[in-house]
């Protein structure tokens, strides 16, 4: 792997949207799946902090490092709602795996592509987890960038074939439900209102992008037994759930010292009582008891993921021909000696 | 600037090079301390944290973010003194720019460079505060990889053109000597003991390696009216300077919350006086008042140097035509059409 020190793999946005057709993006979201199980598990084993957030007017600007202390990852990603209005992204990033040993990079990777599908990745698994058995059908409020992601993510690895769509600009909703079209759904039904969107089905997705304390479900909207994917509200003052059905709800989280902050549970007081979806997928912990439980995923998304998702990247392309190269890291004959390899570049004015 | 949206500009090992040596490497390190000082002046305008870091056996993997509110920058950077034993860096680092507005990058730059470069230019702009008047003499104790650059920082900004070199490795030392060899220093004094070095020097900088409590200047080896340029203690576990030294001494500092975990104060107790460099510069505190009293600058590295020296490259580079561009950044043309972008891209199985 480090035959050429200086260089480090790259995977671009090009690269990373080939790498997805090439394993096909249902198995591609089930396998990622797989590796943020698998890191779940071993959860312990890393080195947790809650993201370090630059807030402004605007938006937030975050770091997400963590280690399972043989690789070390970060994520740089920022949110900005009003984005979209100049035609930019809410959400871009991308991320770096690293050795723990040498400080050593070894894959930098965009990750706005890499972070929609781990996030949908992540909901799948804690749907696996919480959701009732056998449901077929998932309510998606807010049809945004997020949206197709959630819908493929719970048909590969839950089985979930029928979409009911809402969204307050019925342009998104038209935009996900032709984007999903042949996608092998039985059914996708745009709605015009959430209420409606959420009749009959076991799952909702909620994945709105407004900053903003706002009530995407009210109470009288929420029956027994569904579970609840509340993606959308995943930082300070931006909730989207109403908090009657907080406290109906057995709420799951990633990482609690963060969700308390960013999550839905930012309405509730801090010592209310959540589960640590980990817990849950090592058997420590109970998720769904029974068919009339509300269960909620509260998901902000957390370093872990990324990492995860990451390891997944740099397994896929390790050693591969494809990939790109970038000259990121100087690497001096002699280490002690960066000076002399600045001063014997071609680009060195010649001795005199 | 952003007719491409999805492209990052990206100033490669090579590039940097390149342009350091365009500017010229006086030139660049005096320019690159104007940005330093001008940034320092304006020190309470910044977003300030320490660095957040993850500690292993062999080493340290940091990130260091700040922002202006109109810029965001950050830097990636690691410490591992047993990687020269395997032909690598102690230190590699990379760094971005992005603005605050929006979150998206305008600049990735390698920063392995940058740093020994920005790391010198800080210590002669402390200097510039805090060292004797007409200082000519330094001793340089510990002759890796950011000797020369300190050197020539110190002979860019403040005249010094007599140095004393000793290292506990003489290859170290004539390695030094030899790359200044046709810088225009007067003399170039290579050493057999730390205490020989210092002798006549009105300036000794440390920067060794090692990551140990260790004692590279000792009570005696200081006489009156000596500046310290203090480089090498950096992170927790790892000084240079006996405590005797820094009781004698008016110690200046970057950022005191991260000074007292990292630099040499941490042998010091909590409530120690200190200076801040930038109250120095901006006129609030005096730097040198007479000429016996011992002043001691204990370099750590804040972010906000970094940022300074993300600020200068841009400032070098923006608009210019010779700069790479990466493909990080997911540009949709609908921002809220990520999925479609993946499937519409070029490498997506045929529609069927």
């Amino acid at each position: 792997m480090e035959k050429q020190l200086n260089v480090v793999p790259f995977v671009s946005v090009d690269r990373m949207m080939r790498l997805v057709h090439s394993v096909g993006i249902e198995r591609f979201l089930t396998e990622l799946a797989g590796y943020i199980e698998e890191d779940f598990r071993r959860w312990q084993s890393f080195d947790k902090t809650p993201r370090i957030a630059s807030h402004s007017v605007d938006g937030v600007i975050e770091l997400m490092p963590t280690s399972d202390g043989t690789l070390y990852g970060f994520k740089y990603v920022n949110g900005h709602p009003k984005n979209t209005r100049e035609g930019l992204q809410t959400v871009t990033a991308f991320g770096l795996l690293s050795h723990v040993s040498t400080g050593y990079p070894v894959l930098l990777s965009e990750m706005t592509m890499l972070t929609a599908l781990r996030t949908a990745a992540m909901s799948a698994v804690a749907g696996k987890y919480l959701a009732p058995k056998g449901a077929r059908t998932m309510a998606v409020i807010g049809n945004g960038a997020q949206s197709e992601f959630q819908a493929l993510a719970f048909k590969a690895l839950l089985g979930v074939d029928r979409l009911r769509l809402y969204d307050i600009d019925p342009a998104a909703s038209r935009k996900c439900a032709g984007n999903l079209a042949r996608q092998g759904f039985a059914s996708i039904e745009i709605c015009d209102a959430a209420a409606e969107a959420v009749e009959g089905a076991a799952i909702i997705t909620t994945a709105t992008a407004d900053k903003q304390y706002a009530t995407i479900l009210t109470d009288n909207m929420v029956g027994p037994g569904v579970h609840i994917n509340a993606v959308g509200g995943d930082c300070p003052g931006k909730t989207e759930i109403h908090r009657d059905i907080l406290l109906r709800s057995d709420i799951f989280v990633e990482f609690p010292p963060q969700t308390r902050i960013e999550g839905e549970i930012q309405q509730l007081p801090e010592d209310h009582a959540v589960t640590e979806l980990w817990d849950v997928i090592e058997g420590h912990a109970i998720g769904r008891r029974d068919e009339r439980q509300i269960t909620l995923f509260d998901s902000v998304g957390f370093a872990i993921e990324d990492f995860s998702a990451l390891r997944y990247v740099y397994d896929l392309t390790v050693g591969g021909a494809a990939l790109e190269f970038l000259d990121l890291i100087a690497d001096p004959d002699d280490p002690r000696d960066l000076f002399g390899m600045l001063m014997r570049s071609p680009a060195a004015p010649a001795a005199h």
